[in-house]
């Protein structure tokens, strides 16, 4: 069987065009996949402009294998300030379109790109569809821990509202993606509220706690704001809203500590000679606050794997994405999720 | 006017009990405001157990000046784990109402506590009630940014309804506060969302957006989860459930680095090496995110002058409060809220 299994190909969309450095970090990042001990029965499919793609092949002195292949979408391409939804009517020639549509078509087993989540969301949810059962698809995102493992917050943007069974469902969703992801057999669960009592928050996560409550998931009660970091729970439920907005916000740490290093060295000569001592150690322990080793964040709850990054992912980011891709192929996530949320209607 | 108004005598109403480290540093911290140079027109009025203040206030030789008088409240408290709503009809005799009744009856002109947040919430909006035109106090509360000026976000979790008008009502509460706290004649206002655009964001969010862009506020815009640090704006609108979940988060960031640094040494005798040798400079980059610099944060639209602290206030940060309380009572910004919000009533 895994023997089997092995031989089995898999084979990966990439949007090329959408990212800040596309379609370079693209193809470097592919040529690190295919070059990795996960890569050897990858295939990928890039979408996107075949002149532009060729060039980066050429550059890395890439050995045609038979493991690439192009399909040209010319200058067609969803940028960042595209319209998410418009995009589903005006883009369909675009590289992302045509990339889901050929996973839609059952030609690649799954897709990744770093461009306009917002339109890879829209895409994929109008043509994948949802899995039956699923009432909103999710946005997971990892946040850092100072424990081994990541947390995992669903939902990080996908659907703004905060209904208690939407909550409900991704905790069933994020339950599956991190068991089969990280081999946690029960990962813990919490709410994100305002104060661990049953009764804090608003009525729909007063709700959302009992709902929880009374399922099978390994639900510890409500956690707050400074519990996500500290790797409290596995799984953070919160509203695409709040989830955005803390996803965000973790984001501008690094950025900001590195502005304060600078301003720090600005202000003598003894604090530059301090920061440029300090600088590589500092780096060195805050790499794990690096929110690029992830490389990605699954789409879950659409009949499909989709994997999305960072616009400025680096080809290290690229091909993590596709490792995770394939990660959650040979896992089958989507039909657990399905036997789940069938399992556990209302 | 300036000669008259520093000779009056500001009182401000302590509730020195109900703090982590109660009554020492909020005894402590008062010593520090009255031998400041603004705490000169002080009075300090105690309320809590009598004998364990005169013991803090012998140890630290106070001699006594007839600024400091004390209420005894015996070992009546509000505990952190008191029900908030419950304290105001089961707490009527704690160091908490007491002073807070004090400062309703005029006897005080302000009221500081390191306490539970919630009861102090839920006992001033009763005793001292709203001022007309507010539909809902506000709890303001301070970011470290990389510019001169912390951001401050309303709410930091008094409400946790994301209804249009109350968060314009912050905004003109926040406004008033940032502007005579700082000086800054037309303080920056973003409202907190998933997106730039104007139509980004729930219903709630697009109305309040239009509300405020139709003011006379310097509304910027939306704004993100990663512009807060960053200092974009002198103003942060957002509901007090999205508001305390970043504020915990952004709290949790001090501690969690510290964690780090300490994981990381441990991993060998190098690394500790390494990080003896960072952590005095690192302290002093960081010390800007200390959240306690700031005090405590101020209880917006009551009919009074109510600073709130950390349970684990240092007595420098009970000294801040106070001389904040000050600022908010020299300001009149109760009054001028009131006018505020009377000219932009619906």
């Amino acid at each position: 069987m895994n023997a089997n299994k092995k031989s089995e190909k898999i084979r990966i969309a990439i949007d090329a065009m959408g990212g800040d450095f596309s379609p370079k970090n693209e193809v470097e990042g592919t040529l690190l996949a295919l070059n990795s001990p996960e890569g050897k029965n990858l295939e990928i499919i890039f979408f996107g402009n075949k002149a532009k793609i060729e060039i980066v092949l050429s550059a890395a002195n890439f050995q045609n294998d038979n493991r690439i292949s192009i399909v040209d979408t010319k200058d067609e391409v969803v940028t960042m300030s595209d319209n998410p939804v418009e995009s589903i009517r005006t883009k369909r020639a675009s590289s992302m379109f045509k990339a889901i549509e050929s996973h839609k078509k059952g030609e690649t087993d799954g897709f990744i790109s770093a461009g306009n989540t917002g339109a890879t969301l829209a895409i994929s949810t109008t043509l994948l569809g949802r899995i039956e059962g699923v009432s909103r698809p999710t946005i997971g995102t990892f946040f850092p821990t100072i424990t081994n493992l990541p947390a995992f917050l669903t939902d990080a943007g996908a659907t703004l509202e905060r209904q208690p069974r939407f909550l409900y469902e991704y905790a069933i969703m994020g339950n599956i993606y991190f068991r089969e992801i990280f081999g946690v057999k029960k990962p813990s669960v919490g709410l994100l509220n305002v104060g661990e009592e049953s009764t804090k928050g608003t009525e729909e996560l007063i709700e959302t706690y009992n709902m929880l409550k009374n399922s099978h998931l390994n639900f510890i009660g409500n956690i707050e704001g400074r519990d996500i970091l500290t790797g409290k729970v596995n799984l953070v439920i919160t509203d695409g809203f709040t989830g955005n907005i803390v996803l965000k916000f973790a984001e501008s740490f690094l950025p900001v500590m590195k502005e304060s290093l600078k301003q720090f060295a600005e202000t003598t000569t003894l604090n530059k000679l301090k920061t440029g001592i300090i600088a590589p150690t500092l780096k060195q322990i805050l790499s794990r606050f690096n929110y690029e080793i992830y490389g990605g964040v699954p789409l879950l709850g659409v009949n499909g794997v989709v994997i999305i990054g960072h616009g400025s992912s680096s080809p290290t980011a690229i091909k993590n994405m596709i490792l995770s891709a394939v990660n959650t192929i040979e896992n089958k996530i989507c039909n657990k999720i399905r036997l789940a949320l069938n399992a556990h209607a209302l």
